[in-house]
């Protein structure tokens, strides 16, 4: 997999990319990360890559003109499954969205900044618009990290237990059970009793009503339709 | 204002944290960070955090002890206001929460790795737990990074152009509408002529009804309660 990520801040990004979950992934070349920095394909001088909006509001919009050049010269390159702008007001990011996403050969991730991007390159260019939750950020990098880092884990063999994704939250439909580790005792609160009875029908039993107790408590959402199906 | 972020990844933190809306602030002596790595803070050889969980589980879980000798250390030193889990079943992150925490002196983020934390963190030290969104990401850091990031930009003063940040998307119940830049006409594709007319009422009016479109589009459940009231 490839993912391209178009961005007027490519520092932001350094430090996250060399963690060791995505170093994982590339070094094992299920996935090739690409960063390009918008200044790079401005025509216009000092780099400059935005300007102030018609109309009056307040705030600076990047040009269309950088972000299609850029663009227009990765898509000479080979043909991408999707383009993807991380947008305030995209669709919500979903675990099914993400895993969708990991199945997909050539992605590009365009961050947005300032006051938001020119409106011509959201109706002609982009593919898709994705956004992290309803909250407003100072820019597209942060949420492409996020992105990124969300479709990494579920790439098959990128993590080393593979069992360990699955009984993540989110990926049956319930939040994950509590959990528990050494010490036994921390100061008079102890570990549920069940969970040391070596008892591994007990244990299943247990995790998974708790499993769904912490679902109908946080995210009702989540188990209506399962409760449905009963 | 005060954020304590505790993680065993601090270089993960390193690049975002340099970045200028975070920097700002921090020269503005608006916002001071502390970060704290997990692993200076155990009796465990190796810098050993984390344990396998009670009860046969995949997946490696932080355990108490260093958290809470993180926190309790934090503690004998000031106040907390909040003392914050980046969990992905916690309360869904809302722009209403980030102004609330804008408007704290002190908080503690606590970012949480592999399986996820003990769960006797969670019941008796932690006092709120918030989630960026329903999908599973490798750690917390990314989800903290986005919670100051978004904290940050609502602290009166840091952003230089504050009426800006006041047309952003979420604040004022709408979607932002669509924003132009030149060039005005970019391949036969031109900006909306009402932008260009200069005037203002027109221009308020467009932009407003484009706001409550997208809205109604894009996020229906925000507009609703607007639409009641008229």
């Amino acid at each position: 997999m490839r993912i391209d990520i178009i961005t007027c801040s490519p520092e932001l990004l350094e430090s996250p990319l060399r963690h060791f979950t995505f170093q994982r992934a590339l070094t094992q070349k299920l996935l090739t990360l690409h960063i390009h920095n918008l200044r790079d394909y401005t025509a216009y001088k000092h780099g400059k890559i935005d300007d102030k909006p018609y109309g009056g509001a307040a705030g600076m919009v990047l040009m269309i003109e950088p972000i299609a050049h850029c663009m227009r010269s990765l898509q000479k390159e080979r043909t991408y499954d999707e383009i993807i702008y991380m947008a305030p007001d995209g669709e919500l990011l979903t675990q099914e969205t993400i895993h969708s996403y990991s199945l997909k050969q050539n992605i590009i991730l365009l961050c947005g900044h300032y006051k938001g991007i020119d409106e011509r390159v959201r109706t002609h260019f982009i593919t898709r618009e994705i956004s992290v939750g309803d909250y407003v950020l100072s820019g597209g990098e942060l949420p492409a990290l996020l992105l990124v880092d969300a479709i990494v884990r579920v790439i098959p063999a990128v993590l080393s237990d593979a069992s360990s994704a699955l009984t993540d939250s989110f990926q049956n439909g319930l939040i994950a059970p509590p959990v528990y580790t050494r010490p036994y005792n921390y100061e008079g609160i102890k570990v549920p009793e069940v969970l040391l009875s070596g008892n591994h029908q007990a244990i299943q039993k247990w995790s998974q009503q708790e499993a769904i107790n912490r679902t109908q408590q946080r995210r009702p959402a989540l188990i209506d339709p399962i409760m449905q199906q009963d």
